[in-house]
């Protein structure tokens, strides 16, 4: 385990973000019998887009975390590869949950139920990824030339939605759709950094890297 | 998000490219009770190998405009890695439009609306890829050694399908399978570069570049 | 389209490949009830295992051809995308015949059709690889530094599974079993080399790079 | 064949990887009318997780093994690509026994010729990992800079586990539901080397290599 390149590392991890997300599509369909009023039928499904939307805007915004995380680190211990299969574990299992609000969603008790479980699905995802990267700091993981703010801006942004999801689980207890609607807003939240920073992601020294970064 | 590679930015999207474009063969399926006339069966299902043809022709030629795309940033923005999963999430959802055409073709109005559904999705589809474009031109992502000649071509290669699509989606109301077939020519036409170039992708300066490229 | 690198090329279409190899699987099902006796049910699905052989054997085949091809490019032009994307597509569809004789091989009719289809796939597919070589070659897309004889034997390898596939394909429309059965030879045989050499893939002067090609 | 670059074949066993371990979740799901009480339903599928669970953990350690097998070679012959798509097969294979253990638990007869089938599938896969690296060991695939006690390591710590299955699945024959926990805790058991090191995996002599590594 000590010879596993974060190179190799990021490549399965992308596989599997990129699958999860892709899979999510298998869970919408239309009940038999809805091509006697298929505009109705689709238009009745907007639970399951809503769904669909939350569980790709989850998974990407963790992709986008993964890669930050990794982008920092200069190697990885045994610890670290296992925390790392936990998240992808987390996160493949995200279109369970999602095929479950988008065929309940109609029916009221169910509807609590499967929202319930999508949050403590979606708040795993997010915990496991701020215990990677506490692991990752802790372990002295990160690059020694790792900008010392940027540093402490991961951790800060991987914190506030724990708080936020936990809010929405408990409020998917009374009006489950709302909830529903809640964690799309805490990915989408995720997604827009503090400072909106328009500086480009590779500074100009750091060019002769990004030449080769592409070329696989 | 400063720190998102463009490399990896590419592994990721290729995989979701990868994974819906490979997907869409799930649409397809014969009735219960084929076996008895299989041969029967398997011709009579021709709509949902168009259908197939069309979400296939057009994720690969969405992938092929993407690798052009981001062939030429030498950064990405927030504002790009965002839109870029708004275009993969377009992409992931064509499959279940595919299914509707596959499923309900022989159907009078219902091909209406799935025709009409497909026709928006690859529109919406068509138009993203454009404003990826058009976002990373704005904010001078693109590299400074890039040709002119080729980022106006580039652009321009990307907003005729636009207006196809919507002469497609208006006369899908009346004739969906003609509108269907109309997509496929779309994406067709966007696979021919105007001057069908003989060139070499890699011209010979660049050719070190070329041999980490495929060094992945 | 000039300016698609061999190696994203390459990314995207192992991607396919890996994919569609593991759809495979998700044709294989037992019948109903096949819980009173499930031992008695899943031998008894055995033409499904054969399938699935087959056409796991044939992908995997495809992508080691397709990696020695690509291999030998130091470019590639648009119609070698074009033919590339035709390739991937036949491959994709490969799951969809797979399940054909997988559900219909105990029925003597449908199991004819259900194999000549198969068997027509496979043809096309290994007839685009040699399509696609063929191109590169006569289009002065292979390396100038690529040894002659191994371009030659590349040729001669990809060639003699044609005839197999015609022949496999007329006896399946008497014996299916037996023509399913020959396909599965034909991959394995494709696997064998001529020489059986056991020379390492990276002789040492190019070890430079293989230091870096599996760094990704 | 010869020409068949170690990153290549790395990039598509991953890409295989990625797919069955995602794949896994689509084996869940929940009986008609689960909607009645779906609190129920959900927790009465716990033997679906447990089953989720052990091939999750086994595909895992199998892609921490192959990356390290992988990582000490300089070049690959034929056989040994043949062996790598071998072991595909078998990973690919998976989410079928998956699945039966999923569907079957809770009947008791059925539930013995799953759990059965489950095991011996593992057990194939960690005997082609041994036979994979044994392979490498005695072609001389091996890097000649390899740890030689690294590489005894690697081959020690890929022993164990098979007498662990044999043990399993003659258990499974008699308590069937005990034997698939027995499966988790060798895949876990095979997550945790000896002695715990909490080294960085690029030592810094080696820093170039990863900088080089993840820019893919």
């Amino acid at each position: 385990m000590t010879t596993l390149r974060p190179g190799r590392l990021e490549a399965f991890s992308d596989g599997v973000f990129a699958i999860a997300i892709t899979l999510l599509v298998l869970e919408i369909s239309l009940p038999e019998g809805a091509g006697d009023d298929l505009l109705g039928a689709f238009l009745d499904e907007w639970p399951s887009y809503l769904a669909y939307l939350v569980s790709f805007a989850t998974i990407g915004v963790t992709w986008v975390r993964h890669a930050a995380i990794t982008h920092h680190l200069d190697g990885v211990d045994t610890t670290f590869v296992r925390l790392n299969l936990g998240l992808l574990l987390l996160v493949s299992f995200l279109p369970f949950p999602t095929g479950l609000v988008a065929e309940h969603v109609h029916d009221d008790e169910a509807e609590r139920v499967a929202a319930t479980i999508l949050g403590l699905n979606l708040l795993l995802v997010s915990a496991m990824v701020s215990t990677l990267w506490a692991h990752a700091v802790r372990r002295g993981l990160v690059r020694p030339d790792a900008d010392d703010t940027e540093v402490r801006l991961l951790a800060q942004r991987l914190t506030p939605g724990l708080a936020g999801y936990v809010a929405m689980i408990l409020l998917g207890l009374v009006l489950p759709i709302v909830a529903v609607l809640g964690y799309l807003v805490i990915a989408l939240a995720l997604l827009i950094p503090a400072g909106l920073r328009r500086v480009r992601s590779i500074p100009l020294p750091q060019r002769n890297e990004n030449d080769e970064g592409p070329g696989r």
